[in-house]
């Protein structure tokens, strides 16, 4: 067994990454919310300048990792690989977003839980020595999302109380593997596995992923043996109230307190109740864009010290969604310290 | 810099994993082609009993990762990573085809170079010291992928001399960290950037996607230092007849002569004559099955001994082909020997 493995899932990186540059990107909507101070590019038009809502979404991604980029003092031929995804089909957002960067790619699809594919993938490539500068990277735009997912945005759907509101956002980080003083770093990586509870309403996908997210946080502590006290935050990706609340339930019924510690980056991204975003944010740009703009930020200032991010996804299409299939979930596990 | 690096885009594996099981399925027109002997299930029906076109594209990967397990004499609970994905819209069919496994599952978008970016990240997750046996697969159906990027089957469309035919099936390897003799080992991996040459025409990916494996293919030589005598075959993906000469052409006109040594599984799968296959064959299960049906048994019988293995991506999907957006191309390459 390699030295590296802690339990059934979890690995602990022996020369952990350090975070050396994180850039957030967000939309109007965003821009208004109760984050808004801490997003590094708040656009005022989500077209981006471009024609159609699929470029918009492209342009943000480029935006985000030129910015992460800056952050970190790196130009693109300093980086080694790139690991990005989305939401869109066949993942043409990263792909037509990155391409002008022209860094070895490894696309990703891991629904709303990129964020964490990502960062596990990009940390694992530096710890074991085939880089020493990774990105990773993701991104979602409200319109593009609907048109493929939901309904036609001219058709004025009315929204039920459990749905989502897709993040317009991208969050890109820069990790390497020369610690620099001050930067938090990737210390273990607990992957999920595909959860299907049966569930089959597109409207809760809160409820989808919840179970997945109770999974992979239970498997995380069983591997550690660590407690729910050791981290100053849990913060998962994109429950929202109800899959946040299904969330705390399904781990106590584990012996696994987290109410004490926890937020969701989807309660955290809009005020419900005056943007009308009902249940929260989603998509890949939300944990993407909160982790980047918010807790990163909060690590290098030490008001939190360890985080533990677990950006949360969905598995279906609407294909399979036609065809009666259930909405499965998949969780990504990061732990974070400064 | 890594010492596991070598040049821009390659990194050399210190301890090479070792390919410890493989296993092809194929429908009823890739069983009738030139391959049938070597593909280990032919199925007669390519509903293979289940009710939707996507239902049976998931059932294909679920049977070919249970057969590269048997045939490694393993169970899911010793495999640490599944490493998977495919061309379906959020590549559905891989998470709802390997579910049922219940391993932690890193979700992959790499388009019809998924095999070559699955065997990359599983061989680098386990040289890098994070698991001990990992799978890596990937597959596609005819009748899915019609639907979805294509016509309705029954419309019937003519079809152009540059189309190619998407290959009904799947592959799945078994890596290991022991080094069992007798067994082939990925040694090299040099890891695709995105090429975009402004193609637009969408029945003819070879074309496209021919920069890209040009691309990385010189970049693994330059990396390596290596000629490319050194391989007994150097074999891409889905270039298929238009694509695989616009390669050898790309690469003589940087010195690099592949023509004796070289080929394609998507020339290799049909009779493009016989079976009105057009340009050949084309899909993220064409390399897949071709490589673990015929050249993984070839490197276990020692016909060959070093084979370098280019699976070939279009990145595009029907919205930016209405966008009018190019085909950019992307290709990973992983160098393997016995």
């Amino acid at each position: 067994m390699s030295s590296k493995r802690l339990g059934r899932q979890t690995v602990q990186l022996e020369n952990p990454p350090s975070i050396i540059g994180a850039y957030s990107s967000v939309g109007v909507k965003e821009g208004k919310g109760p984050l808004n101070a801490y997003f590094d590019t708040i656009y005022d038009d989500d077209m981006l300048g471009e024609k159609t809502w699929e470029k918009a979404e492209s342009r943000l991604v480029c935006d985000t990792v030129d910015g992460a980029m800056q952050n970190a003092s790196i130009v693109s031929d300093e980086v080694q690989y790139i690991f990005s995804g989305d939401l869109l089909n066949q993942c043409v957002g990263s792909a037509f977003g990155i391409k002008k960067f022209n860094i070895p790619y490894f696309g990703l699809f891991g629904a709303c839980s990129t964020m964490g594919e990502s960062l596990s993938l990009a940390a694992m490539t530096i710890d074991g020595g085939f880089a020493d500068c990774c990105i990773a990277a993701t991104e979602s735009h409200f319109c593009s999302a609907e048109r493929q997912f939901r309904f036609p945005l001219e058709y004025g759907g009315v929204r039920t109380p459990t749905s989502q509101w897709t993040v317009t956002g991208s969050g890109a980080v820069v990790l390497s593997s020369k610690h620099i003083k001050g930067t938090p770093r990737i210390t273990h990586i607990t992957t999920g596995r595909i959860v299907d509870m049966g569930i089959v309403d597109a409207n809760n996908m809160g409820a989808a992923m919840a179970p997945s997210a109770a999974d992979t946080i239970y498997q995380h502590f069983e591997d550690t043996g660590r407690k729910t006290e050791y981290y100053d935050k849990i913060v998962t990706g994109d429950l929202g109230s109800v899959g946040a609340s299904i969330l705390i339930d399904l781990l106590k019924d584990k012996n696994i307190d987290i109410a004490k510690n926890y937020n969701d980056c989807g309660m955290m991204i809009y005020d419900d109740e005056k943007q009308d975003t009902k249940a929260g944010g989603s998509g890949c740009g939300c944990s993407g864009s909160v982790f980047c703009g918010y807790y990163y930020k909060q690590l290098i200032k030490k008001h939190f010290n360890k985080i533990l991010f677990i950006p949360t996804g969905a598995l279906m299409s609407t294909t399979t969604a036609q065809q009666g299939d259930p909405i499965m979930g998949i969780s990504h596990c990061v732990a974070i310290e400064i």
